[in-house]
């Protein structure tokens, strides 16, 4: 099943893309001169595999999740917070929310694996795996088979958008304590230490972010995760909502659908989907630069560029929300600017 | 008339700012994980005096003008485009027109000194000073009269745009050799050698690159512009739009709206109207870091920091298109997001 999607991933369209840049040229402004959105219309050309884009169904995957190692005191807040924000985000009062809101976006709520009892609600994805991963430093944060069974359920909820509508997906989190799962899978595939990566997420402290470093690095010890093997990395020392996230950008790429990715957590999950296949890469762009340490070597070890930096440190989506309003226009520049001969505009000799 | 919108640019509101920031730190959201948004709208609080500040009504203003000195050879384009692509604005097919209307914001043409004719347009505000700058390295690109002139100019047409409804202003321009007058001003102001601030503009040649930089220095030595009188340096290497543009930020300033300066024509524009009144910076925003040589330089000397970094450097009020649904946003955020008491979500001890 999982290959049957990898198979279904193939390379961007390079006619396309050649198309898109030969009409970014004759469009009345310097070759060039729009920098970034120019370069990213021409991208979404070769995803998508047509010459002139367009971004018209925006949405916004965010997925929560809980987190067996928020025992080791690595986060500044309590476990219960992710199944409040999940609720705030059902009644629209979080960031995500308001961003989304702003830039026309969608957005689909997930439980991956919150490790509360939660009401049904009309706008929460019910995915979950378990209540929340293993306590990693004891042994795998769970097994392979549920791992595979996450990232197959971020297929199945992108591949249910799709069919609602979708031009481009966004990723987003939430999870008390995820940034040390996130930093431990970056630490593995990057061969980095945990110290290096590791940063203060919701803001712990001098003392907490050393129990963090530990908990990654007795993490690693204990489970060994093969850097070789993607799934193996994310079944020890990953989290269900990065599992799913990591399914979202592989079924979205199988769909031709660009992938907006967020920040810190959506950058290990996006580390995990391209372990298992490198051919995911050109679906995706980088956002933005979190302010979370350790974020910039892991966009370099993916080979993106992230689109802003605004010193978010939030994830959700809200870096997201933001990139994809810029690809949305980038596709508006290459598909309602006049071309010089149009507009009657004397080119450079 | 000048005095009088200068004594108009009061200090930013301090109480409204200790609002904002409290608000800012009671949402469900780690205190400052939003970043550059957050320090935004607090300024915005700030200029407007609203402890939760509204933007709806967006404007940019993009002024058109000529330049005598592409006698020069300093511009990869002739003269002529500057009213083939005012045409091309009016008629919606230029980058401004697209990304206007993706942030949802209204654009006023202005031509400030075009120096071809020009049928009216509804959509055109004629306030011509005359058919283009002198040529600077011959003497003063205008006298100090039409210099002021053209200041009050901008006033009028930001304090028309008010009348209407503004809540942000941003600034745009056109005009074939702009970057030349644009790197005399900042060379004049910073001290720093034209060789060190001149740039490709919409992309001349390295021999092109030389007369540039030649000009520019024959410009200086002929007319020697006093770094301490703006308004002289102005007149003696700036342009009509670039008058103008001071005028559009002197007068938002002087009616507490805050201003998004667009890139290197607009920074130029920027730090003449700092040099006639200092009190004027707290009212700027950067949008965005031009890709155009020497324009860091002159955002560090305004004091400034960019939001975003796309590799632009189109000028039109393009980059300032995007920086104004960033403050759009930061706005949207402080206003509609919810508390941790009003969401019930239990905050970091």
């Amino acid at each position: 099943m999982l290959e049957t999607i990898i198979a279904k991933i193939h390379p961007l369209d390079k006619a396309a893309m050649t198309t898109a840049q030969a009409r970014q040229n004759s469009l009345t402004k310097p070759a060039g001169s729009l920098g970034r959105l120019e370069e990213l219309s021409v991208q979404l050309a070769g995803i998508t595999g047509q010459a002139i884009p367009a971004i018209k169904d925006k949405v916004i995957v965010t997925m929560a999740g809980d987190h067996g190692v928020v025992a080791e005191g690595v986060s500044a807040y309590p476990s219960e917070v992710t199944p409040q924000m999940v609720l705030n985000f059902l009644y629209d009062g979080a960031a995500i929310n308001v961003l989304s809101k702003h830039v026309g976006a969608r957005v689909t709520f997930v439980d991956m694996g919150v490790a509360a009892d939660m009401d049904p609600h009309p706008k929460l994805v019910n995915k979950r795996i378990a209540k929340g991963t293993t306590n990693m430093t004891q042994g795998p944060a769970m097994s392979r088979e549920d791992a595979l069974k996450a990232i197959l359920a971020g297929v199945e909820v992108v591949e249910a958008e799709i069919s609602k509508g979708l031009d481009i997906v966004g990723t987003g989190d939430m999870g008390i304590g995820n940034t040390t799962p996130s930093a431990a899978i970056a630490s593995v595939l990057t061969g980095i230490k945990p110290a290096k990566l590791a940063g203060r997420g919701t803001g712990i402290d001098d003392e907490g972010l050393k129990r963090k470093v530990d908990a990654i690095e007795r993490a690693l010890a204990k489970n060994k995760p093969n850097p070789k093997d993607g799934l193996d990395v994310l079944a020890k020392v990953g989290g269900f909502e990065i599992a799913g996230l990591a399914g979202v950008m592989l079924g979205a790429a199988a769909h031709r659908k660009p992938v907006m990715v967020d920040g810190f957590i959506s950058t290990a999950a996006a580390m995990i989907a391209v372990s298992i296949t490198p051919t995911l890469r050109p679906y995706l762009i980088s956002a933005h630069r979190s302010q979370e340490y350790g974020h910039s070597q892991m966009i370099e070890w993916l080979g993106l560029k992230p689109l802003v930096d605004l010193d978010f440190r939030l994830g959700e989506g809200t870096g997201a929300a933001l990139g994809i309003s810029l690809a949305e226009a980038a596709c508006k520049i290459l598909a309602n600017m006049a071309t010089f001969t149009e507009a009657g505009v004397t080119d450079k000799e």
